[in-house]
């Protein structure tokens, strides 16, 4: 049975292995402040354009540490994030960021994105009154909970007004190589670095086997960031192990190269479903897909293939969750396919 | 220069590293759920004897996340955690386990190790009085943070008294590997599983990439688990990265076989040091050995040799720390001793 | 300027000054030990009927922090609370059961009250996924926020249905003396202690100067709350003060003869408004009522009374709050009335 | 039985009571945004000298509530709190700044009071590594949790001290008025006010029914402080009740003149018990004394007289606290001497 359930089925790809591999040996500082890890920071200030001294960069294990680590930190006790109600934030992290001490406020969304007038509402909703939280930090996910992707005009828009509203602007990047690879995307890393505070980019569900590059563009939010890190159980001792795995990806293109291949296979399946008649949840060009499908073909897709179910839409019919990765295979995908023919 | 700063300045043990490889194109279940977390676990069980179905496994990423995920899953928030003034959760976690809302009640120590007596004087000193935390766990390192190892009558000692007093203990097993294979250890896994109400045994510091197997035997202590693993951010999406290292550790005797090794060279250098006329702070059999020097001596060895000066004794002498690991070559430890020859 | 803005802006009712004023010079245990708590607890426990010494009883100062001590000591910390959209605890505490570290699940209201229907869609939406809080305590408000009053009929249903899914029932019981005095109520405090878990009798709401009585049904709920009321700062020093203020409360029929006094009040002015042809945002038989009025009519009562515009109806009309409390004179609301005739 | 137990075993002082029944049917805002707290905030500015626009005054119900609502509002989560080892957070408040978060550091003490050394050697022990937390705000009391009182000099090397390390110094004034109006003190509520950052004037111990009033004079630290009150539980619905009496409090003298009484009367005591050859625990001008007797003697004092057995000196020997308040009559003091004659 394949798996088309997420992109974090297999280990990492065979050029990290190696890089873990071939640096083995060596012995190295602890705690993220080895040379890999300085490397592999480096090779993603270069990346995000500006002037490389002025954002920090930090390696965690894995994206709901990352969010918890960096929301807590950013906050004072009574400010609150707001995400969409789809927000893994809000839905999927076991209460992270509650138990951290802050409140989500959430946006409703039908395409998984947050626009400035859904924040507007939420501003609206808490006029500084000091019985209600404070909100204070707009956190986006890119791509979004169910694939979407954000336009660069989007982000600019939600970014000129988290400025104007003094809110901070947090993106979730557990998929964020795929975004930036998306057929029609036009936002780049340099982009995200201009327009957030605080972004991370994550290597666990593209290629790596664990860990998340944490990018702090906002000075305010940089100071003592890394005692936050070791708080709340992220600062690994064997930091080199993210460091290594971030310097072979961004060594050269591999990391986007990873997500283009993810992003073309999930694509080449919504194609086939598109000819075959089928509508989408939303419409999402990176590496998850949502079709709807009669729940009798779902029956059937399920005896050969492994996938979530992820939303009832009628009687007949429901939204399947498919996820192509890295490690995905392009025979295995045309396989699949036939199903539909 | 060589490092004998700490036993995480190397990545896997080689045959880690080759499970890792083996294992990578398998598509497996997220979170933990994998076969190989699953046979690691019932490895472990295998090893702690008794009915294997009475204790949980779990893996989680490193140890403070592992004691601060643990501790605050344990208690209420009324309740404090005792442990020695050395204790690592005191001392070097940067607030972890006060961040989860947890007091930590500190008892003196000179050779690591918490006696009844010392519990007993917290104990003492919180007669039930609601303006004061409730001490309810008590938790220890084995190794403890000077390389100090439990004897059986110790520990045995000390789980009666908790049991007794109604108060949980828990062992920080971050090197428990060295503890056990120190030379005239008395104390098993089963031994520590019967003893305590949980504990975790130490990956990262003998020879694996990154991980830590929490054990808990304490029924009351098992219920939703899994869930303050996910909102402490220890959830692994590729679970399986830690899992297939234990796999791997506690397949034969790797495991074991790694602390021995790391534990032999330790004593190596003890012993040329006590013939050379030194004397250590406290006695170590395991990896991590604390000899007192003259500040010359130390000034010389610095030259060539990276290691933590740890304390000042007085005026003209301070004590090292000198740690060895799986990865560390006897060759070069004959080497290090001709300093003192 | 009259205003009906709250039933918390004069001071206490003169019976109970009195008896602060009485005792005044006596000595007594300090935190809630003293003679006048020990009494007013157990003037409490017999209006509870049953087996009052299967009961607990705790005076805190206010209703904020009595819901955030009791929620945070019943609820560990993956488990979350469900209220209504506009339960208080989620709108109105600035995020205070969050900073304990809790996620609070809502249920979408339009009467304010919560039914079984309602938390079952939370729980279905919570399946058991450690990646998701657990849902472990209902919290309702009687009466609710917008007024309206649980009949015996729901609550027996809501209790039956949290008893048969494991959930705590907490009552916020800050204007619980005027739902228990509501024309057309047919709940007792019995009654309550019987289906809930835990609950609140306001004070500050019913004539007391501050004072909240917390009652503890459930065994497993009672061990070491004052610790818990320590610890959030909420073990007055001369607890005697709220203490004496319950004592007098209950000594006769004084608590609920305040209820039905601001009851009527504000029924009176409800029966004037139907009269002139003014529907309402709920039915409330209590002591705080909601009428839709036209723009117009709000801005020329402004004039001459405070209170709060409550909610946008459409473009011409708004519902206002209007609250009445022990102190509230009948030519007072006659006067207003006559702004309607 | 006669009680020298605490300082708030009666009521309020009598024009307190006076107050609250005169102004009881007033309608007010809720909150603390009532004119009586406004003119109490008002009266103690006035005392505080300077400039009166750039000090906050808030009022909440408690000490614990103040100390653990400043301590979290001000800190960020890696910061600690720096305190005696007989600092009242530290012991006496069932870890309510842990609760929120926060370490608490200690420093030994014999006077009850901390130095600059004393504070010197816990930032030597955390030289800026993030695997430490780090210490942000020294914690003192004034007077001490034994009753000794700072000087002025004590105060400013203190102060002088904090803002060379950019640490923050609050203090906690539960027995403020009673230093301050200690034989030979020489420090001024203006003093206070230039050498902390923040502080608060302790009502509840010097007269008043309850209520502590918080002074924040650091800029930094103001920005939305209510939050915070209400978020911890402390914003009273009946914020008037505190303002109420505080207003009386600092009308005229009343403040300073309650304190002086309790602290004549502890002295009168102390004066017998010197003369009588026994010597104290340390030297108090304050009105709580802490004598050393013979365990005799106290068992004989113990038939009359109610106080804290406070500390073992010897085998026949412990010391007693002995406290004094507002309410404290000269006619019981004297009586209460002639057991030493």
């Amino acid at each position: 049975m394949y798996s088309f359930k997420n992109d974090y089925a297999e280990g990492a790809h065979p050029r990290i292995l190696k890089a873990l591999s071939d640096t083995n040996l060596e012995q190295s500082e602890g705690y993220g402040c080895d040379e890999h890890s300085l490397a592999a920071a480096a090779l993603i200030k270069e990346r995000l354009g500006g002037d490389s001294d002025k954002v920090d960069v930090h390696f965690l294990c894995g994206g709901t540490q990352t969010n918890l680590t960096a929301i807590s930190a950013f906050l004072r006790s009574h400010e609150a994030a707001v995400g969409t109600n789809m927000s893994h934030i809000f839905v999927h992290e076991t209460g992270a960021v509650e138990a951290t001490g802050h409140k989500v406020l959430t946006v409703p969304t039908t395409d998984g994105k947050l626009y400035p007038d859904g924040v507007q509402a939420v501003l609206d909703a808490h006029p500084g009154d000091e019985h209600m939280v404070k909100p204070r930090l707009v956190k986006i996910s890119n791509s979004t909970e169910i694939g979407s992707v954000y336009t660069l005009k989007e982000l600019e828009s939600l970014s000129r007004f988290c400025g104007e509203k003094k809110l901070l602007l947090y993106a979730d990047g557990a998929r964020l190589g795929s975004a930036l690879c998306a057929e029609g995307n036009d936002v780049t890393l340099a982009d995200i670095r201009r327009l957030t505070d605080a972004f991370y980019i994550g290597g666990t569900k593209n290629g790596a086997l664990l860990g998340e590059a944490l990018v702090i563009t906002n000075d305010a939010l940089k100071e003592d960031f890394r005692y936050h890190i070791k708080q709340k159980g992220a600062l690994m001792a064997k930091g080199r192990v993210v460091g290594i795995q971030f310097e072979e990806l961004f060594r050269d293109d591999l990391f986007f190269d990873l997500a283009r291949h993810a992003n073309g296979l999930a694509q080449l399946i919504a194609s086939a479903l598109k000819k075959a008649g089928y509508s989408f949840l939303t419409d999402s060009p990176s590496n998850q897909i949502f079709p709807i499908l009669p729940n009798s073909i779902i029956s059937k897709l399920q005896k050969n293939w492994s996938f979530i179910v992820w939303s009832k839409i009628d009687e007949s019919r429901s939204s399947i969750r498919l996820v192509t990765s890295w490690a995905t295979k392009e025979e295995v995908v045309r396989e699949f396919i036939k199903e539909f023919e």
